[in-house]
Formats: structure tokens, sequence, C-alpha cells
């Protein structure tokens, strides 16, 4: 590449934001390095569906390259940004630097677990494919834990589900744990029925989905129920253990919990040096710029900003438009011109409860049940990333609807792990040592040499 | 189940000998005990094209349960068997224990470096899910390594591939990498050309593909070297590490090595106090039964049978057939009957070549290229288990064939653990501690109580 002349713009984080960064920058007459520690884009609205057994991991992640192979301008490192250093224009990876003229940094969000990070071990989150297969890990080996055990409470336990929060990721995997134990897995055990499970959905607010108008709130509360799951509302979780979660004074055995309460925003705003709200996210300009560095913005999830007295909601599409308006206001530098001040357009919600329902806040437009569903499914199936991806998607989906199948059983964990509550499909990240990459600098000095 | 008084059959293995078994005694007045530790039925031969991110695990892989749901005299336990005990027959599992009247067993092969166990932690080899993803990531990351390597020696050793063994699985992965390299990646990296990676095929023999008719081989490997892969014959490893292979006086530096050589019996076999092979087969009477012991049955990759003056060979097919054969003779053995002789009907053998070409030796019909490779396309669609898998494997091959997309090219594993040679998706399997599963004989005395 002859273009170590242009300006380099460095773009953090592959996920929707950081993605739709790059597509905008197509053309421009720019060099892009985009740095994200996973080779792949994930779809993350439809975790949930893989975390529950119904989609592979690679129907709803696509190689970062492949997206981006035709765009030239575009070099992609598979590596770990361990700290950004404004002043310098710099930023550290975990074996080498860059430095950069514009930054995009859209690093998405974590979990977080209020204080309480040793939750986390017995309470996994859903925000990766890794995360997705714990998850599933969990489920599954809690069906089989169910038929090896003979006292009734301790089966009872394994039969518990718990789900903490209730915003659409609850929602969703809630009402997706209640049909593959109610249908699913109905005939496939021999000592204990499936169907008996307890799916128990924990709301600390007043309402499932806050985000969503009140009958549509109310509409999935009842759709819920119906499905067989237990909602609570109001039920603050002051404890998890690997047996269980205390609500108040009341103590729920369930061997299997799942997080779907807190997020916090990436910990590489901390080394920012800019100011940063509760949960971690950087408060920017209305451009979306840091407060004293015009060439460096921040999109997504990991950014604060207030749009009419109200957060702009860390979705989505909310993310994608930062993205966009990123990659103008760059443009816009480039021609000497100032950047305009971002506008969020709220094009709506949705969630599926089960197997065919939902509910969609379209604005004017509200839908539940099976057309909210298929508003839902619409939606998705349009933004799912690459045609493969789709049609895929889209039989296996036809295929779950006509039969309740859910294709991707699979338990890929050493039954002794399991048993130990290890469901984690990765290996501990080892302490650094010797390796063989290029030092410090490399990459930048290949490029700019 | 009100079967307390029906013969017990004990089944350890859900691979091709242990569920044929299974599926032969459907009805048959016995309650089975199916023992595997892994959830799910694995279809071994299309492995490779997990390995090389062509398809998802849940393609080639079915649980266990869903397969057998209808078969309601058997009960399923995902669980690790620990020995035999022929003399009080008996199973002594992880967590409890079972008796038996009839034993199969179907524990199938592992890996055998040859007594080189220090290679197993740099040339992973493919027999399981967890192996095939560990692969996948190892191949995955080489290529991004070698985008952030300046050094061109130790780029060309991250580009540089060596397959260990010339059979069916190294020919297969052989020219399943060429094509991702040559077609696949050809435009996702800006610093290297992956169409110049090395693909070296190393095989100690004088042939490729042994099992094969020697115009076959010949036909195999002219293909592969059109491919692009080397071949090495009479190339045997002297030494692994994790910058390359030894053979002889040369050094090839190849920073991914994958090892398709050796294979060894289940480690079960040594608790049987019955006369092994080298490669750790159990040697069985001519009826597949143990010596002295006509009510324990070894099936599959496990057993050690000579047929005409060769040895039964360690395929699916042969597997298969044991199976049903072992269920023919517990059927004989309930009516008082002799049991009968195995006898193996070879039905040929077939491997893919990259893209479109294959061998197939089917006895008197011997084909080459593009109509090998459509035999061995229809014979492994027949055999994938599960009609859903069927379509969507198909949809993916056309795809594949179509576009030369690979859709599975997912990296799970912290880009840390990448760099330290950590490629395997699989916590370490913890050291046994307090668990609340139930004590030894648990699920025995449930079903006798």
């Amino acid at each position: 590449m002859r273009s170590d002349e242009r300006p380099h713009v460095v773009i953090v984080g592959g996920g929707f934001g950081g993605l739709e960064a790059a597509r905008a920058l197509r053309g421009a007459p720019v060099r892009i390095t985009l740095v994200d520690r996973q080779n792949h884009h994930l779809f993350q609205p439809l975790l949930y569906q893989v975390a529950t057994a119904g989609l592979n991991p690679a129907d709803i992640a696509a190689p970062i390259r492949g997206i981006l192979r035709r765009q030239k301008n575009v070099l992609m490192l598979l590596a770990e940004v361990r700290r950004v250093d404004p002043a310098a224009r710099r930023l550290v990876l975990d074996r080498t630097e860059l430095t950069y003229d514009f930054l995009i940094l859209a690093c998405g969000a974590t979990h977080s677990y209020f204080g309480h990070d040793e939750w986390a071990a017995v309470a996994p989150g859903l925000k990766t494919i890794t995360d997705a297969a714990e998850v599933r890990h969990r489920v599954l080996w809690a069906f089989e834990a169910a038929e090896q055990e003979d006292d009734p409470a301790r089966r009872a336990a394994w039969q518990t589900f718990a789900v903490v929060g209730g915003g659409p990721t609850g929602v969703e995997l809630a009402g997706a744990l209640a049909e593959l134990a109610r249908h699913t897995l109905r005939r496939d055990f021999r000592r204990f029925d499936p169907r008996t499970s307890r799916i128990v959905l924990l709301e600390a607010g007043p309402a499932l989905l806050p985000a969503f108008p009140p009958d549509l709130r109310e509409d999935a509360r009842q759709r819920l129920e119906r499905l067989g799951v237990e909602v609570r509302l109001g039920s603050a979780v002051s404890d998890i253990t690997r047996d269980g979660v205390r609500v108040g004074d009341d103590w729920l055995a369930a061997r299997t919990v799942l997080w779907a309460a807190g997020v916090a925003a990436s910990p590489l705003g901390r080394t920012l040096g800019a100011p940063l709200d509760r949960a971690g996210r950087v408060r920017v300009n209305p451009d979306l710029t840091l407060p004293d560095h015009p060439e460096v913005v921040v999109v997504g999830d990991m950014a604060a900003l207030e749009q009419d007295g109200k957060p702009v909601p860390g979705v989505a599409p909310a993310a994608m438009q930062m993205g966009r308006h990123a990659a103008t206001n760059v443009r816009r530098a480039l021609r000497g011109l100032a950047p305009l001040p971002f506008r969020y357009k709220d094009k709506g919600s949705m969630a599926t409860i089960g197997r065919a329902a939902g509910v969609a806040d379209l604005g004017r437009l509200r839908l539940t049940g099976y057309l909210g569903w298929l508003a839902w499914l619409f939606v998705h199936l349009i933004f799912l990333i690459g045609f493969r991806s789709r049609l895929l998607v889209l039989f296996q989906w036809v295929w779950a609807y006509v039969t309740y199948e859910r294709g991707a059983r699979l338990i890929t964990v050493p039954v002794e792990a399991l048993r130990q509550g290890e469901a984690r499909p990765e290996p501990e990240v080892p302490e650094a040592g010797p390796v063989d990459l290029p030092a410090a600098g490399g990459i930048e000095k290949a490029r700019t040499s």
C-alpha cells in the first residue's frame, strides 16, 4: 500500500459502531487501521439464540476481514488495545503501538455486576460468543445433571433457571429457556420430566422492558407467563452463589443463574483521562468528540450523550448511526469543515417472547404477538451481515418453528469440568511471556517507512 | 421405567459402533444404559471441514439424546467411565457405578504420538469437536500473525503449515488448507499474499493413502500437488516444536503443525486385564467378545481382529457393522443361542482432495477427480445423521463450491492466549472436589429399587 502520506484513521472495535464507521470511510483519502480483539463482527441481538442452542456461533458472527475484503484502505489487526494516550495521539496494543491522526473508539460494553464481581463466576452474562457457549453449556448440563440426580430437592435446583434482569435480553432468554424445557427437550430424558422445570425472571424495577410503552410491557409479561415463565417484578437480587439467588428474604435454589442486568462501558474509556458517567461511558461533546480532543471520537455503548434530556440508548441502531456520523465528521475535517453535532433517530425497539410472539414499538405502530414476532424476524434478518448467514438462519428458524427442534445442542467441555461448575470453553489468559511478534512500533514503522 | 427385571445392557460410547448397537437393540427386552463423556454423536469423517472453517461443529454433531429420543429402552448418561471390572460385571464412572448383564465397549480411539506425548501440545490431532476448534484457531491465527509480522523469515514460518500423516485425514486436511490459503483468504490480507503460503504433507511411508490401490494413490498425490501442496514421502518426523518439524537432517520452519499420523485405542481397554495389541486395541474373539467374558463385547476402533490374515480397519463402516453384530449376539444370548462370529464386509474407501476432486475405491469401481468427489459427497450426506444436518451441510457445500467462501471462520480464544500458543477452547479439567451428585451406586440403586 503506497498510502503513507494519507491521514491515519484508527478504529478500535469491529462491532456495529466501528464497522459502520469503517464502511462509511470507503473510498475516503485516508488509511484506516481497524483493531479488534475478536476476528469477527458479532450480531449481538441474536446471541441469546446461540446461548439456547438455536443457532450456531458462525450463523451470527462474520469474519471482519471478509466483510471488509474489498475495502482496500482498511488494514485489520487482531490485537488487544491496552490504553490510549490522547496527548501523544498514540495507542498501546498488546505487542505494538499505533499513532493516529483520527481515532474512533467503538469498544462497546461488558457486563456490570454492580460491585459484585464475584457473581461473574456463577452468573454468566451474554456479550460474546464465548459467553453464549458458556450459557449453552450450563443450561444443557443442568438437564444432564438433573437426569443423574436422585434427591428431589437437588434435582429441583438443577431444574430451576433464574434469569436476572427484565430488559430485552432477559425476556428473550427466559422465553427461549421455557421453550427448550417445555418443547425441545420434552421427550429426551427418562428419569424426570423437563416440562416441570422452573424459569424465573427476576426484575428489580416495577416492569419488564422499561424502554417500551406500558401496554407492550404488560403484553410481554402475560405472554411470558403463558409460556410458563415466573415473572417476579420489584425483585432486586442481593446475593448469588452456585446454589441459587437471594431476593430480599427469599432464597431461590437454582443451579443455573444467568445475568442480563447490568452493563458497563469498555474499561478502555478509563485510560482517556476524560470524564465518565456512572457506567464508565465517556461523556462526549455533542459531535461525539472527546473534550479538548477533536481528533478522538467515541461511538456506541462507550459514549454517554444526552439528547432532549434523555440518554441515547445503548442499542445497535444508535451505535451504527454514531459510527456513520463519525465518518462524516472525519470527511468534513479533511476538507477543513467544522464537525456537525450528532442527532439520534429512534427507529423503535422490539423483543421476542418465545416461539412466535414478540413486541415491537415502531413509534406510531405498535405490534404484539405473531405480528410483533414477524416484525422482529424481518428486521433481524435484514440486518444480519452476509447473505449466507441470512439464508442459513432463516432455514434454521423455519425448521425450529415447524419441529421445535434446536440444532446446536453441543456441550464441548469435559464432564469433570462441568461438575466443578466450569462451563467456559476458553483457556485462562496465560501470563505474558516471550513471543515472536514485532517489537513495539513494528507495524507502525513498517507502514510509515 | 418398570423394567428392573429386564437384563441390563451397558454401552460405553455413542460413536458409530455404540450408537448402532443401541439402535439395533430397539424393542429388545432389555434396558440399555448408554454412557458417553460427550453429549453428541460426532460424524468424524467430516471433522477436517470443521477444522478448516468450512462447517459448524453442530453441522456434524447431533445430540445423542435427540437421536435416541423415541427409543424408550435407552437411558443416556453424560459421564466419564474410569474403569471396567469384568469379574464383578461392574463399571466405575466418575461419580457413580453401574452393574451390567451385557457390556458393549465402543470407546473409539485417540491420537498416538508414538511415545512423543510432548508433541501433543504443539501438533494437535483431530478426533473431537474441541480438537477441530483448536486446529481452526491455530490455522486462522497463523494468518493473523503473518499479517502482524515484519521479519520475512518469521512471517514465512507463520505461512508454513505442516501436516504429519498421509492417510485420508492428512490428505483431506492438506487439500482444505491449500484451498483456504489460495482461494478463501486470497484477498483478506494487506501486508502479505496468502497464496504464497506453503502446505507440506509429510508421510513416513512410500505413498499417500496406503489403504487405496496404487493408481488412486498416485492420482491423489498429483491432484494435491496441483493444488499447491508439497507432498514429501518417506519423511518420518523425528521432532516437533512450536517452531517447526525435523525430518531426518532437514528442519522445516512451520508455526502450524497438525497431526494426522498415529492412532491409539481408548485407554479404557487397559483396565480390562485382557491382551492388547501394540496400538492398545483389545484382542477379541471372532465373535467380538473378551476372552473368558462372553458378556463383554468390544467393537469399533477399540477392537483388534484379524480377518483373512488382515486386520479389520479402524473405519466407521467397520464400527457400525460390529455394533450391529454385538446387538445381534445379545438378542441371540437372550434366546439361549450361541454367538455368531463377526464378518467384516469391506464396502470400499474414499477421500476428498480439495474443492471438487476425490478418490473412491468401491471394489470393482474406482473413481477419481470430480466423480470421486461426487461419490464421496453422496455417501457422506447419506450417512450424516439427522435430516436437518443434511440439508444445512448440503447448502454450505454448494455455497462453498460456488463462492470459495468458508462460513465458520471464528476465533473464540483471547489474543493473548493465541500469542502464547494456546488455541484450545477448553478449560483444563480441574482437580476433583466436592460435588453435589449422587454417591457411588446412586443411579444404579434408583433403577433397581
